[in-house]
């Protein structure tokens, strides 16, 4: 991708393109043809602020994708998203009804509550799936103003534990969701993963079963930086453009978002990106299920892995192979693939496990 | 800049590169070095959210520019870099004195109130510049519970009116705030023009005159987008990463913010960007001064001519060039020079003024 | 109800219930009619948060001031009434045109800003009434989503200077609002001090003439603590009961809240109260006037006085009656009656400025 | 100090002061000795927002009670004492540890989210108490900005199921959360009624054990409004003043809220109320556990019950006494005694409860 007469930067390198681990797909670069599209839409002058021609563009690309009243708004990341597109499904009084593992519940430092102002109506659940049963946890309390009222359900597709949910899994949470006046935002930081895993188009358990407003994730997909706002159901939002620049989430030079988000998009790069990372996670629990001594710990249908191991192995592993606890005192491991893990990788990680497991 | 072979992408290009304005700095696209170093750190894995090579190696870019305190917190965009610091600096109960020009109290969509539960203490200035005797307006009632606290004067470096502070007059405001026991933060989202305005390097007229905590604008000045909070008195701030995360400006992929700030800092980039888009003003002033009936506002100190003309030669030039009114209903409008300015550009726009003013 | 023997209680005075002076209209205790009224509410059961026969009284005693639609809620202060009432007329991006005089700009320690996340758009005044045309400083960019979207006209009847809007003036700003698509807010906390002073009901400049939401005072008009955010136009506002809890001012045994209420307003205490303030105030500025070297600043057209005079005069005379500078630097004090000022407390009042006015 | 011909008033009774209920403690008005304090503190005027003789005063009670560092700052109501009490022991970042059950987090809209951008991190117990093992599900992370800072850990005594923390068990959370760095608030809006229960001074189970803020209730122990932020440890927080203005708290006559905790704690009113709710609570549980087919759901330590019966049972009950079913799903139901719950009401609502059962 480097070209031959590479232009002059006074920036130096200074890491190793050929190390990669098994921490998260964000720990990933961008994708060769993120850079190329970056390059093409440079140069020249372009209205800032979202009314340049690739913003404009790329509209055309999410109507593709998820029908013709569907609109982007493209933003910087996936927190940003979040509660960009939850303050727009919410009133001053509002609450979200989710799973205690959500993204918005445990990894945005309360960026919903401190942002937003919202409050946050949390439902344990076995693989972060909620369904209507879970809902109805806290899915009541709308007429009692001592309630945080419930506005929202906010589900991640593909969960946080690695777990996707069918479309008609999400049809029903909608039917349910809307039945009781509430609107449902999806966390799609990982959509494309999901879309692979079940075979079918992002609209399928998107805007075709009743979803309002998606985080669309860009970065985790082989883009530089990016996501996008998509209101997938007008009627529920308003002013998204003034949400999202109250929401610090305005980026001038908005064409080089949006020409990330139409290089995934408008054909096939989200899908090669995310095929290939769910594909390496397959290998990788093919593989550690073949080792003796360690659990995979949930269903794999994306690009994670879940296990439980030896503390000791995990620690010696890591100072291999970069990856996280997921929960320490249960030796609980999570292991992510990205659009750029080999099977060199996969394979080599597979042989140090089974070393170290063996060492004990 | 583009490579003789050029990856393949499925984005296409929407737009003329050719073609320029005067509109604003951030309509530029990004400095060819910028995206070179951007393929300089890509490949490979690093660790997300900061803790890359790249963001390690900034901070000595930065030491180098801001001194041995100094640490720079890569965000988004200008209002995130803002809303970030003006929290470090202030208590639940505090306020903020500012020109009634400032950016962030009039372009900001009142992020700083929203978001930060900041009160700004706004003073009316002639030329966007606050002085000791300015702030003394609001800098009162520390006691008083009614009265939100003035705890921090925030000032833009160069001004939103393109005029330029000595580094004695920003050393007067910090002693001044200091004395009453606030803290100076600068808005330098154009503080590259404004040292090369000076002449000085930025350490000049920030840290060496007690500037606490600065944004320093990387998008406006050549980069694709971002912006670092840098702290330059440790002990005015704390726990700025939990700042930066919960106020959504944090990038996973860290490395490509910071290569950007290092590409234009690292040597000189940040510098000859400046020079030439406050070369180009000049050159537009000049000309500008030339044409009767056309009056130069400000003093044009930076990248900015402020001029007030003939509405409706204001309209019929904009149909052949972008720009924008400051105030319509004066007739006053603002012409921006950027780094991919060029002589030509502003040749042709002084000929086309001068049609547009004989057609009168 | 009142014993014969009054009740034991293990709290002690404090305080020379004879002592008055001219500082504030919230140094006076509650009117002898107010503790009468909490009498006959108390005792026995009633249902807490505002569903008992208090509140439900109330709103016939509202509606025969407001007309018809008219719906009161009690909340315990101006601030929390002010906030509350502007959050319910405003979206998350919404902003507040005030005068820069106004209490919520510089009275509420920023809890418009911090509560509410609310934007204040201030304008100078020379009296602290806003105008059309002063409205018109603020009243733009309602696409502009870098600007907060100005939604509400907010005024103080009567003004923070003692000044009092006519109906027409009011019928004026509330037209003017209404045709840009923006409402109108009342900050009536000394709302029955303009109607005394007026001699026309408070519909005449309220509802009658298009105010939106008002807050009206009852604590500076002889309450022990209490006021009500009145809602006149139903339309313009949602879940009010949700809005006042998470505002933090619905009070559990808000019958004693709506007694009070009952008491100032289903005769005419209000009116008695508010003109017996407005009497000394006058007689209070006809004494001033007659004294050499004091100035009167502002039309006295409340209970306000606001005078101009030699600093060590007012010095010597806070030892003797406690009230505030209003502008230090100026020389300017304010002097407030309230429904408990003597005709004598004035009298002696003037005859001490005469005294200290001769001292010099 | 009272007349002995009542004074008039406008307002008139509406209610039948003999009907009681068992729905809450705040159904109650307020002690008769309360009104008279009122009295006691009326007539002449007093430095408004805190600065009176009776403030003043109350700092002596409340540091009778709470030793010599102790300081009392009087809000309106329980979300705004608690509101106020967690922002000021938190940063910007921070989060509050508590039971899920707790106040704040189920009965207060949202006002912690909203009004302090706190994030609270909630843990399920049996019975409303949490304990250092479950604390720590809650407390880790402080370094990782991906999560909210746990900074406080707030619990409630009595809690909100009316079960009492021993003083051991409040000095092992006390001792833990410093250990970990953490501050301790104590919600105490019933705490006379957890100090009767277990017949020891207030300061036993809160700075004597390490408890740093306090949340003081006054309403639910014979108050007509009223409650206070009692800071136990002075180097927790800083500017409460401005807190409580920014809460919307700060009452501008404040000596008649400071009189009430005067009457209440200044001897033993406080402990005479609270005894007798709980002494009510005894005699409603000892009936109650003598119907066949009702069960008592917690232990009966304040002046609450809980209890379980037949759906069908509890709405016949309901058309004769008011209370509310705590989880109707179960058939769970509350009853509160208060300070005016007689004998009489207890044992007439035994007999009904008997006869609904045997109406089955």
């Amino acid at each position: 991708m480097t070209p031959p007469n590479p232009p002059r930067t006074d920036a130096r390198r200074h890491h190793d393109p050929e190390t990669r681990g098994f921490a998260s797909d964000n720990y990933a670069g961008a994708h060769p043809e993120i850079l190329a599209a970056l390059a093409l839409a440079n140069g020249g002058h372009q209205i800032a602020y979202g009314e340049d021609d690739y913003t404009a563009h790329l509209q055309q690309v999410i109507r593709g994708h998820f029908g013709a009243t569907a609109e982007a708004f493209p933003v910087f990341n996936g927190t940003g998203a979040n509660v960009t597109a939850l303050q727009a499904l919410t009133d001053r009084w509002g609450a979200v009804i989710c799973a205690d593992t959500a993204h918005i519940n445990v990894d945005e430092c309360g960026a919903p509550e401190r942002v937003g102002g919202l409050k946050l109506l949390t439902v344990p659940t076995p693989d972060g799936k909620l369904t209507p049963e879970l809902i109805d946890r806290e899915a009541y309390g709308w007429d009692d103003e001592h309630r945080a009222m419930p506005q929202v359900v906010s589900i991640t597709q593909n969960t946080e534990l690695g777990t996707v949910y069918t479309p008609e899994e999400i049809r029903a949470i909608c039917e349910h969701a809307h039945g009781l006046g509430m609107k449902v935002h999806l966390d799609g930081s990982r959509i494309a993963n999901a879309a692979a895993s079940l075979d079918v188009p992002m609209r399928t358990f998107t805007n075709r079963v009743g979803v309002d407003v998606l985080s669309l994730g860009g970065t985790k997909n082989g883009a530089l930086f990016g996501e996008a706002v998509v209101v997938l159901n007008p009627d529920a939002v308003r002013h998204m453009k003034h949400l999202r620049k109250l929401s610090m989430q305005l980026a001038s030079k908005m064409r080089f978002v949006s020409v990330q988000l139409e290089a995934l998009l408008a054909k096939d790069l989200w899908l090669r990106n995310a095929r290939h990372a769910n594909e390496m996670a397959q290998r990788l629990a093919e593989g550690v299920r073949a080792v003796d001594g360690v659990e995979i710990l949930h269903p794999v249908q994306a690009n994670a892995v879940f296990a439980r191991l030896p503390h000791d192995v995990s620690e010696r592993l890591q100072q291999r192979y970069r990856f996280y606890f997921w929960d320490e005192a249960a030796g609980d491991v999570r292991w992510m693939c990205s659009f750029d893990t080999s099977a060199d990788d996969v394979d080599s990680f597979i042989a140090a496990l089974k070393e170290e497991m063996a060492a004990r």
